[in-house]
């Protein structure tokens, strides 16, 4: 946890899992953060978790809006009026929308648009964790009007969390998770849409890379149909993008020959330079691993005795998966590490008798 | 290892990672394997690997090709009139290309197409691996002039080697690949290379599901060159469905309202449900698991301690990924857990001093 502390009172309204999170972590720094919600039961739940208190405030430095993408806007134009000297908040997924919904009413200056890239497949404040936002990208939104001092305060919060600020505008914010999560939302859902009317026989031979692309296509409608919806138009311009490119790949099959040969290097090309484009670990652009391949059984205490192995080896593992072997009892674990680590590991764990391999 | 055994002798063709892996497996349960390879050392390499002998044979049981796509149904038709008594099968990752190659010719009968679904991001025959096949579908691919001799001596090879044989014929089977394979593949292409282009600013956004949809996408160039254009026409066919789809999706974000809630709605759960379809663990269908989130210090050793305290809470792991964080020396950690197990992990984690939660 960082040493950073918000001057308080701070104000959340609407305590599910993102505005109980926010108070839970302002509350371990100890900032005085009060609750409220709709649901005044549902305050009382975030209260007993130790996020802050029900009682009333009467002037909070911040106001935080957690509530639907739907109410965001009335929400927040309505605490501006409530609280004459608050800076005011949301952590809606969709920006341009509420700014628009804001500007020019009386005390829009002291509005700030704010998106936490964070979250779980779970809701509500039983779900809350005050480290929800370590780490993790804090967009900061302001609009035309908003203040620097409006600015610099959610900026204060965010770091405060753990969270990492990036300041941009309404439109960049809402075309980037166009970009970054909207469309890739979607064209998982198309290419898991695909597999609803198949031969069962057909799904037999999927693999790692099926399971990869489409894993996002698991999660909830509801919440989905929101994010989509209020962001349509961005949507709806990238995945026109996508789709253009989509034509020139099936031209090029159409072509064959030569031709689909030149024209498919081209998007398989692209395609690579985009997920190098990524960025990995620590900030740096993604950097180019090896990956071990170990079977494991599958059993409690296997994956543990690997890792004291692998840790025993001295290698520091990047990343792990796990793909479960087809009708039998046993895991094959993929362990991603430095390119100059792998064949290191490979000997290694071969000693302590495990089968791998690269 | 399984206690089943081929009976030899077996000449493999194409001592690269596939046919090295299988010559290797072969070798290890005590069948006799020749080796041959257009490039003779090539062959020496993996005979020192313990592949097999590079000694001529008379007269071999099975003849694995495992030469380059290209070369498969000629390489094919020459083994089937060098060696009069053998069977004859391939590992091509399409099929009805070399089928209709060489159904017609004389021996056809004697060859049956295989496609085993493994591989690895190397090649060659220093990164072949005898377990490479272990829980992994092994495609038996008949024609129509196939004998039933010639499909038992592949699927006895494929179940010795661990594989788990499904037999299918060509049209079914390179239909199957386009679905779970070859156009995830390009999907995955096309998302990724929506990011080549973009402002660096919009990639600070992305997360774990951005790099989940677009990880294979990073993968060679040369090799799905090869795979997409021996394939074309169904590939042609499964992304065809898959823009029309997608102009559903653009025609739903177009019209807005409840219009475009609704038809986004049936988009998502098609998707929901395609993704119920993939094979799970064991076989059975994907499970729903819940997924335990804890922080780890990013240095050598800490998964290890993690996966040790974890295996102290008795959960079966069932699935891990690490989200390096971004700017920051620590790691979130997913733990998938049965969904009954979950605040038992919790707590228990939270208990020896981890940051846990759902």
């Amino acid at each position: 946890m960082t040493a950073h502390r918000v001057d308080g009172p701070v104000l959340v309204v609407g305590c599910g899992l993102i505005g109980t999170s926010v108070a839970l972590a302002l509350s371990d720094l100890g900032t005085d953060v009060h609750l409220r919600d709709l649901t005044p039961a549902t305050a009382e739940v975030a209260a007993q978790l130790g996020a802050g208190t029900v009682d009333p405030v009467d002037a909070p430095r911040i106001v935080v809006v957690a509530v639907p993408p739907a109410s965001t806007a009335a929400t927040v134009l309505a605490l501006l009026e409530e609280f004459p000297t608050a800076v005011v908040t949301d952590v809606a997924s969709v920006k341009s929308d509420i700014a628009a919904g804001v500007t020019g009413h009386p005390g829009a200056a002291r509005y700030v648009g704010g998106h936490p890239m964070a979250g779980t497949e779970r809701s509500g404040p039983m779900a809350a964790a005050p480290r929800l936002f370590e780490g993790r990208p804090w967009a900061v939104v302001p609009h035309a009007d908003s203040t620097d001092d409006a600015v610099g305060r959610l900026t204060g919060l965010a770091t405060a969390v753990g969270a990492v600020p990036m300041t941009m505008t309404p439109q960049a914010h809402d075309r980037a998770v166009a970009l970054v999560s909207h469309v890739p939302h979607v064209v998982s859902v198309l290419t898991a849409g695909l597999l609803a009317s198949a031969p069962r026989s057909h799904l037999d031979l999927a693999g790692p890379g099926l399971r990869d692309v489409t894993r996002v296509a698991g999660s909830e409608t509801g919440l989905w149909l929101d994010i989509l919806g209020s962001n349509a138009g961005e949507v709806r311009e990238v995945l026109t993008m996508l789709r253009g490119d989509l034509d020139r790949v099936l031209d090029a099959l159409d072509a064959g020959g030569p031709t689909l040969s030149g024209r498919l290097a081209d998007v398989l090309d692209a395609g690579r330079a985009g997920t190098r484009r990524i960025p990995g670990k620590h900030g740096d652009r993604a950097r180019e691993h090896a990956v071990v391949h170990v079977q494991i059984a599958d059993r409690p205490g296997e994956l543990s005795r690997l890792m004291t192995h692998a840790g025993e080896s001295d290698v520091n593992i990047e990343d792990i998966r796990i793909d479960h072997e087809y009708g039998r009892p046993v895991g094959l674990v993929e362990v991603e590490v430095a390119e100059d680590r792998a064949d290191h590991l490979v000997r290694s764990l071969t000693a302590r008798g495990w089968s791998a391999y690269r």
